[in-house]
């Protein structure tokens, strides 16, 4: 183990942490705020991270799969730990656990939260939550492109395809590349939605917040009462359509500049969401219709698609108390806490990709049975689906599930109802946000006891992973023979 | 498709429902009660089974995968619509929907019931309630040894592994008599509960209902409050045992007659299971010891030990209301809703063999990852498992669970709350019988919608098949060609 290796690739991420922070403290001071609680935490990394990299000498050695897995796990570790320092020194501040909570949920993009009056909050405070969730987003896209698809994780079967072998110096380049171009997706989005809300009537305060957010599939909200707050169906529709782009891998829109259109059309996993997306929009709304919730059909579909599109792309803001709707509706919108989004994107979740390569396998295993002889290849992007590539899928969705039962036990270990206890898991497993029952859109993550918000910011970074990402380094080391590795960009 | 071969199968298992209907009659006659309930549809079957004998010709080809399939799965309608009948004509007569349901419910061994007091239901009608357990029970093992294993679904691989090989002709004689040896076992461990039990000081009524209750992991009992209502800590200590026994896979019992213990404790599920009920017993009783619900450690363990077994192995028999037990053990609960006893026993759910393969398998995804060159094989029973094995049992997961949501969805519609929704249709898929919250062992499916109790009928049957056998009647016939077909034994 390269420990040098791993603290100076550390550093380098610390030093972008002091700058956040610094700008957040810039947002205090426009508002005539406390500047301490982001100034203190600021220094610190700044401190921390070019001591690092002074007194760490350059380790030239390659990056294995543990050192990589631990780089990815610590930095989301320590981001957290350093990010909840200005909830600590804030005017009212929380406890530690409240706190850590908080930008847990932050980071990952989940969105839950443990204050009852966000309104009540500095503003320097309401943009450091939506810049974690910013900045937790650009890194789920790096490790999407960048880093995962080197372990065998995740996204990687879209990428991997496009990659020319396991040449990985040649490759490189490539990746830095492509990990760029959809950085300025992703930057592109976010101005392009603020423009869109700062005309639709809101500050620019509200429309840069709200826009982190949504690209992020975050989910927290300056408003105690979400998007519902603004009450104005234009700026629902915009956060609507952004949510539902942002839970889109990435990797269609980088296909859309090289006009690749032909990749995009033939893309299982897009296909497979707009197809479920519309098919929930569509039977929330006949639900909502039928128990004459709201007055014209308009509004219902309004409604209907904001609820769906977020709780489907893990986002999590609300217009609307779903706990309240009828029983369909709320069945529709249950299912999608395990769905989530496309790989490659904000979103979290078991993701349509996932759930696609097994629905896919599990209709094979259904032909075989009724064919005995006859050989039968499902396809995904009209390849042919192996089956390494299933496998590896459903041991994630197996572990993806274990997790939840057994987080289940842990929260409702609290005396917690099992309702809240599975969709706080769901919530945070799946990076959403909002669960049922008491952790309903309207309602916060406060009253659980410490233990469980600790174990459920575990859960959130483990949802955020991969899972796979924290386990592998459970797995024991061979002795002996070095495997197989690459180069990190340091 | 032979139709005349799949009616004259399905005449044999008429008449025998009919000498069912009229061992239930003899009950009733016993008591002093109506005959005419039992000896009405005794007699429709009676005529229609010979009926189909004396005018169909016998038809000599073989049967094929769809016909076989279709033989299991319209045997167990039929026997739910003629099994019905009583229902619909004893004293005070319930609705075709609830008759349905509680048939459905008992000859698929789930348990569940819609009376809010079986107490003041006809002997007869109580013991033929406990009667369709006994055979929906046997019906399974047949299943389970002799059917299903020739379509590779269910508890197969253990049994296959047995088989030397494809010739169906020459195993057919060695399947019978370990069809017989299964159903031998099977009476006898009833024989011995019902000794058991009545040396405990219930009636031979209560003995022999709630022993065929037992064996079948049914739950249905003659009593309000379940096994509770003995209020004997002998009986509730003989039903447990007897619970954990009938959750075994009757092929270790085969081989302890045949004295293979070597592989008894090779058993990979067998010691998953074990494993398992253990913890939970044990987690469940500091859950409650904690609380301080129950006087004694004695007690503790003798209510924690006792719903753990019922729910694990899918009976259903209940002492105590665990929707009011503290959270951590609910949880535990609600874990053992998904996992079900063994393959090759009468319980239900996703079976320990499925898990465990799972569990095994994802367990080597993630040696694979972390050794990406390393050949990495997962064992079970010692034996490598083999990815076309695997496949298949993650194929079946994922449809077992898929069907959970979407009928977590139809249940909600009929405005049914979540937790409800969710626990009924995991008692109804996984033939466990209660669930939590509105479905709690103290409760009663009476107050669901007519439809949502055909759609729970529908998802009993789904879930006593593997669910593999009724999709694989969807899935459309190639043109051309015969599959691999056995000849099956009229």
């Amino acid at each position: 183990m390269h420990v040098r290796l791993v603290l100076r690739s550390l550093a380098v991420l610390i030093l972008g942490l002091a700058i956040s922070l610094l700008v957040s403290a810039g947002v205090s001071w426009l508002y005539n705020e406390r500047l301490l609680p982001f100034l203190i935490p600021a220094g610190l990394c700044a401190v921390i991270g070019t001591g690092f990299i002074l007194f760490l000498k350059r380790d030239e050695s390659t990056v294995r799969v543990q050192e990589g897995v631990l780089i990815v796990l610590s930095s989301w570790m320590v981001f957290c730990l350093f990010g909840l320092i200005p909830f600590l020194l804030m005017d009212q501040p929380v406890s530690f656990a409240d706190a850590l909570f908080e930008t847990a949920s932050g980071f990952t993009t989940t969105g839950s939260t443990i204050f009852s009056d966000v309104e009540s909050l500095p503003y320097g405070i309401l943009f450091w939550r939506s810049l974690t969730h910013w900045l937790g987003g650009m890194g789920i896209i790096v490790l999407a492109v960048a880093i995962l698809p080197f372990f065998g994780i995740g996204g990687l079967q879209l990428i991997r395809a496009e990659a020319p072998g396991p040449d990985v110096e040649r490759l490189r380049p490539r990746i830095a590349h492509t990990a760029r171009l959809f950085w300025i997706i992703y930057v592109g989005l976010t101005v392009l939605e603020i423009i869109l809300l700062y005309f639709g009537g809101l500050s620019l305060f509200d429309s840069v917040n709200h826009s982190f957010a949504t690209l992020a599939t975050g989910g927290f909200s300056t408003r105690n009462a979400s998007i519902a707050a603004f009450g104005n169906p234009y700026v629902e529709w915009v956060v609507a359509v952004f949510m539902v782009l942002s839970g889109v891998n990435f990797a269609v829109y980088y296909r859309f500049f090289l006009k690749d259109f032909q990749r995009i059309i033939k893309d299982s996993e897009l296909k497979a969401y707009l197809i479920l997306f519309f098919s929930c929009v569509l039977i929330t709304s006949f639900s909502l219709h039928r128990a004459g919730l709201y007055s014209d059909l308009g509004e219902t579909l309004r409604y209907g698609s904001f609820q769906v599109a977020t709780l489907m792309t893990s986002t999590g803001f609300a217009t609307a108390d779903y706990v309240l709707w009828p029983g369909l509706a709320q069945g529709i919108l249950f299912l999608l806490l395990f769905v989530g989004g496309c790989v490659g994107s904000t979103s979290g979740g078991i993701k349509m990709f996932h759930v696609t390569v097994s629905l896919k396998a599990a209709v094979a295993e259904l032909r075989r049975l009724r064919h005995p002889r006859a050989i039968i290849v499902p396809r995904m992007n009209s390849e042919p689906l192996r089956s390494p590539t299933i496998l590896s899928v459903q041991g994630f969705i197996f572990l993806y599930l274990a997790l939840v039962l057994i987080s289940t036990i842990v929260v409702a270990s609290g005396n917690i109802d099992l309702e809240t206890s599975l969709t706080a898991t769901l919530a945070a497993i799946g990076n959403i946000g909002p669960g049922f029952s008491r952790v309903g859109p309207v309602e916060n993550f406060g009253f659980f006891p410490d233990y469980v918000k600790i174990w459920l910011s575990f859960v959130m970074i483990a949802g955020r992973l991969e899972i796979y990402t924290i386990l592998i380094l459970l797995i024991p080391r061979f002795p002996g023979k070095p495997q197989l590795s690459f180069r990190y960009n340091r």
